[in-house]
């Protein structure tokens, strides 16, 4: 089954490679993962040598239906990372038509394709009603677009007649949550929510899916008791329920990409777009930037299906500023 | 969708609201798991941080094969827990008919049977090559049954003119692998092994399955990337290189378990049977002796098909043996 390679960010060995001259250590800039993460609690031994219980499981749940506004916990089913989830999903139904509405986080196409169904990327609203399913991240990565509950709800009405779903990705939407459909679901939606992007703590593996019961129970059945691990469990439930430090990091984190938008806008060549956790710069000199960059050890996203973006998550600490602002100062003026 | 409930060892919340008055902390031998665990390495925050890379999941594998006597890391899938692969494998093919060599480890008739396919129970090897798909569990949970190699070659042989799959659980292979069937694996064959109970990790969620290529395609594509954690990789791979530690625990286990026997024998009604991480007590006395336990703050696994069975995990420490010990003790005097 030959598969198309897809283009992550995070692969620091895929930049050594491409830049072996690179110095050390590499500012990874190429996720949209939240540089500061939030501290992991004490985990005490148990927690790595028991299977993780059901009753705990399921607290976990309960802390991510409060925190994304859900009505019910049994509507979430927690999986370790929404990857899993996004994979698992073209096999709960027959195969189909599916409409991704692009461009945007390329394992949504690639895993529906990957199970057979029929999959276009269409770059309107209206055109995402033609399928049997409609997929959309909202906010979308890497560019920011946000579509209005409003339009949303109507897509999921238009699609119900025939067993439609529609599928929201809000990975993104941790920090801008005003039009997340979590509080309203309809009944032929299905949400993912991402904990590792918003906390920083994407090595720990926890995703949710927030969806009718049909779905959630083939989920939980695809996925088995004990998916996710102990220290997942105990972590994720601990930073669920901190809402002080979430309101913390998403003024802090709107700061970083203020700044990061100043520092870009000197080799923008349109207005910065993107969420809190990045920034998509659009520009012909896009290439160039990348291997300048690359160069320098600093490693940023690029995109198979254009040239001219990059997209920049946000600098951890002073030092990692200072190097960025030093190689796009001198890029710049050259 | 109303599922059969299926019983587990681990649970201690159902110990305590089935014996709400025994004595606080619960000796835990209701599972099979190693209890004195693997040191866990140091854990730096960034395998918490970042996505596992790509070149360390993969360093898994490797580390799985070695350890296993796989001849390719490429027939390794490494995932978040053998038991996603047990709920995911009934997804892999058309449903068909199943024979579980029983009883057995009821996730596995449980999960294909949710999955549409007809499902039996045969408690003869001979009986195994009627349907489509075989599954056996090698050494057998909870009674420590061994099928040799050659037995389940012919198998596989008898499976394959139509298509059909032999799963073999080798969860509690570690300890005596000497009929393990990875080092021959038929392309006919998917060979499960689990990480936690050996190791005494189960919380980290670790297993594998050793299979042909297109199921290894197929469990890859329902997974997707980074199903397995960071602090589960960087365990994992440490752990499986560890020749010396794995030989020190066989030996030490195997001691516990001739200990755990001969505290058993007053009150067994046949010989002791099992593996080295867990024993199999047969008496007419097991229900009885389980509310002695329970009574006690000591839970052990019972099982739905039998009641007059009851399994031993191993106690961790001198104190859990001592209050075994006198609990049995006393029991078997009165």
């Amino acid at each position: 089954m030959g598969e198309a390679r897809v283009w992550h960010g995070g692969d620091l060995d895929e930049a050594r490679r491409l830049f072996p001259r690179a110095p050390e250590p590499w500012i990874d800039l190429s996720t949209g993962i939240n540089p500061i993460a939030y501290p992991v609690p004490a985990l005490p031994a148990s927690l790595f040598a028991r299977l993780p219980s059901p009753a705990d499981h399921l607290d976990l749940e309960a802390a991510a239906a409060q925190a994304y506004g859900a009505t019910d916990a049994a509507m979430v089913v927690a999986a370790p990372g929404t990857q899993v989830l996004i994979s698992l999903l073209p096999h709960l139904r027959g195969r189909g038509r599916v409409a991704v509405f692009g461009p945007t986080y390329a394992e949504h196409a690639h895993s529906w394709r990957k199970a057979g169904h029929d999959v276009v990327e269409v770059q309107s609203l209206d055109l995402l009603d033609r399928g049997d399913v409609a997929v959309v991240v909202n906010p979308n990565n890497p560019d920011g677009r946000l579509i209005g509950r409003e339009a949303l709800l109507r897509l999921a009405e238009d699609l119900r007649p025939r067993g439609g779903w529609l599928v929201v990705d809000e990975a993104f939407a941790d920090f801008d949550a005003g039009e997340s459909l979590v509080p309203v679901l309809p009944s032929n939606v299905i949400i993912l929510r991402s904990f590792g992007k918003t906390y920083g703590l994407a090595g720990l593996r926890i995703g949710f899916a927030l969806a009718p019961e049909p779905v959630v129970t083939s989920l939980r059945s695809a996925l088995g008791p004990w998916a996710v691990s102990g220290p997942a469990i105990e972590t994720g439930r601990t930073a669920l329920r901190d809402r002080e430090w979430l309101e913390a990091a998403r003024g802090a984190r709107a700061a970083d990409a203020s700044r990061l938008d100043a520092l870009l806008s000197s080799v923008a060549g349109a207005p910065l777009r993107g969420t809190i956790l990045y920034r998509l710069l659009e520009s012909i000199r896009a290439p160039e930037l990348f291997q300048v960059l690359g160069e320098h050890g600093i490693w940023v996203r690029r995109f198979q299906y254009s040239p001219h973006l990059l997209r920049f998550g946000l600098p951890r600490d002073e030092a990692e500023w200072q190097r960025l602002e030093t190689v796009l100062g001198r890029y710049s003026q050259h």
